[in-house]
């Protein structure tokens, strides 16, 4: 089955405690196309990039399966650049530049190849653009998710709920769901977005793990106890590619093939975390990634009896 | 098989955003006995009262099993006090006041009816004090576990590192594994401590749960996703209680066993933070802990095949 996902490609300068890169390529539809092509093809990709973004980027996604079609090269203009420093618990970080280039002028395409995707991941992006990529699919995916933040909350919050309204399933961290709701319970925040449209919600907690929310059900699954924590730059992504990728592999949206989904994703993002922005990610096979999710089965697995 | 208790009986006035309590009975030995008895017996309770601890609360103990013969009533002072506020987010919590009181000359003794415990529990005490009743059994117990806090850290290091040779596990939370270590990384952290004496490691990280570490084999269980956590206090030492309860209704200390007691624990502390102080650990029975060890086998059930 094909995924469409659609966010950023971009280019990030990244300050942790352990190291700095001045120019790294990064953005969400990146880190979603390298966790996700491990397990499902095509990936087709919907961005925006400028003259500047590299051709053999493009080239190693290609050869990987992800489709470009939808990825707009802009000539005369720079592609989307984001700068931060992370704090020493890794899990607050300061934006020291967005310089938007392209990005303030993207309006998503979606290529008529792309047509007939059952899976659609719209990373996070200004919402009427991530409305107008749904609109423009003559059949509904079997599955849309969805990404946001905080800003939109703030600027552009009537458009965020209607959107909402449009999507099977909502990924944020836990301070967005706080935000949007204004509950400070998770499980109250939960019961409360899935009102708002979203019939499955996960709430990701950084190093603290992610819960899966479906109507009274809950499921959760721990990040992986690190050594070091390098650079959770698109982390977040990652996890989204990995979980995707899994279910449109198999096809099937089930709350329990969620909760499978839900692993891969982790183990997609503890190898993230390892080095600076998607290096790791190209460098893991699929025997890694079966060892990295034995990890996680060894890690929760208990067996108790009640008596 | 038996188990001992040390630490302390208290008044605690408590402030959360949900309420305050001018007055409820705490103490960590309070708190470990109202969460073990419910799977030992008996439990036997090594702490210090003044005239004014409730004789009501003494008795409701021993009615469910507690012994109270190395608990010290002081005819003319008062218990130890102990008055907190807790932030919106319940894992920071400011402390208003501390009144030793009967504490300041707390000087643990082991009844002879205790001797021959296979299970001993150290709350969070000053050093000297955990190794001083280390030192009066003679017969050492199968298994030590303590807990300990950054202010011993800071004016009783070197006590707090001849104790910890002498245990088999430390508990303590994820900012005093820290500042234990000087590491920010838990995963360091835990193996520069497993160096100091103790074999076993659990580091509590409150709402986001506990991991157990032991040589290489790490575990890891969540809390519960609560809608409200109504009061935090004792949260951790109701985990211990449960935790090292279990272990001793089995008899088996081995990791396999550990990870169905951290569940136990995580269970336990679920209720204690659903109302003020020990309240609700007073009221559940065991069909009520089931239902909740029931609870957190779905939280992070999954099967997933490594095809």
């Amino acid at each position: 089955m094909s995924l469409i996902t659609v966010g950023t490609m971009a280019f990030d300068a990244i300050e942790t405690p352990f190291g700095k890169t001045d120019r790294i390529v990064g953005g969400s539809a990146t880190y979603v196309a390298y966790a996700a092509i491990n397990f499902v093809k095509p990936v087709q990709q919907i961005s925006i990039v400028g003259f500047d973004f590299p051709k053999d980027e493009m080239e190693e996604l290609k050869r990987r399966g992800v489709q470009l079609d939808g990825v707009e090269i802009v000539p005369g203009k720079k592609s989307f650049f984001w700068s931060g420093r992370y704090h020493e618990d890794m899990n607050t970080r300061d934006t020291l530049i967005t310089d938007l280039n392209v990005l303030a002028d993207f309006d998503p395409k979606v290529p008529d190849s792309y047509q007939g995707a059952e899976f659609l991941m719209l990373g996070n992006l200004m919402p009427k653009l991530q409305l107008s990529v749904i609109k423009q699919l003559v059949k509904r995916p079997k599955l849309i998710i969805m990404d946001t933040m905080n800003f939109w909350m703030e600027i552009a919050m009537p458009d965020l709920e209607e959107v909402l309204k449009h999507v099977d399933m909502l990924m944020v961290n836990d301070a967005e769901a706080r935000q949007l709701t204004g509950q400070f319970s998770l499980v109250k925040a939960a019961r409360e977005i899935m009102k708002m449209g979203p019939q499955f919600l996960i709430i990701k907690k950084g190093e603290h793990g992610a819960l899966l929310f479906h109507r009274d059900d809950v499921f959760f699954a721990p990040a992986l106890p690190l050594e070091e924590v390098f650079d959770p730059t698109g982390a977040g992504d990652t996890f989204a590619g990995g979980f995707i990728g899994h279910l449109a592999k198999s096809g099937d949206i089930s709350f329990e093939n969620m909760k499978r989904a839900i692993i891969v994703g982790s183990a997609m993002a503890s190898f993230c975390v390892e080095k600076f922005g998607p290096t790791r990610l190209k460098e893991v096979n699929k025997n890694d990634i079966d060892v990295r999710i034995q990890q996680f089965k060894d890690l929760v697995s208990f067996d108790i009896e009640l008596v």
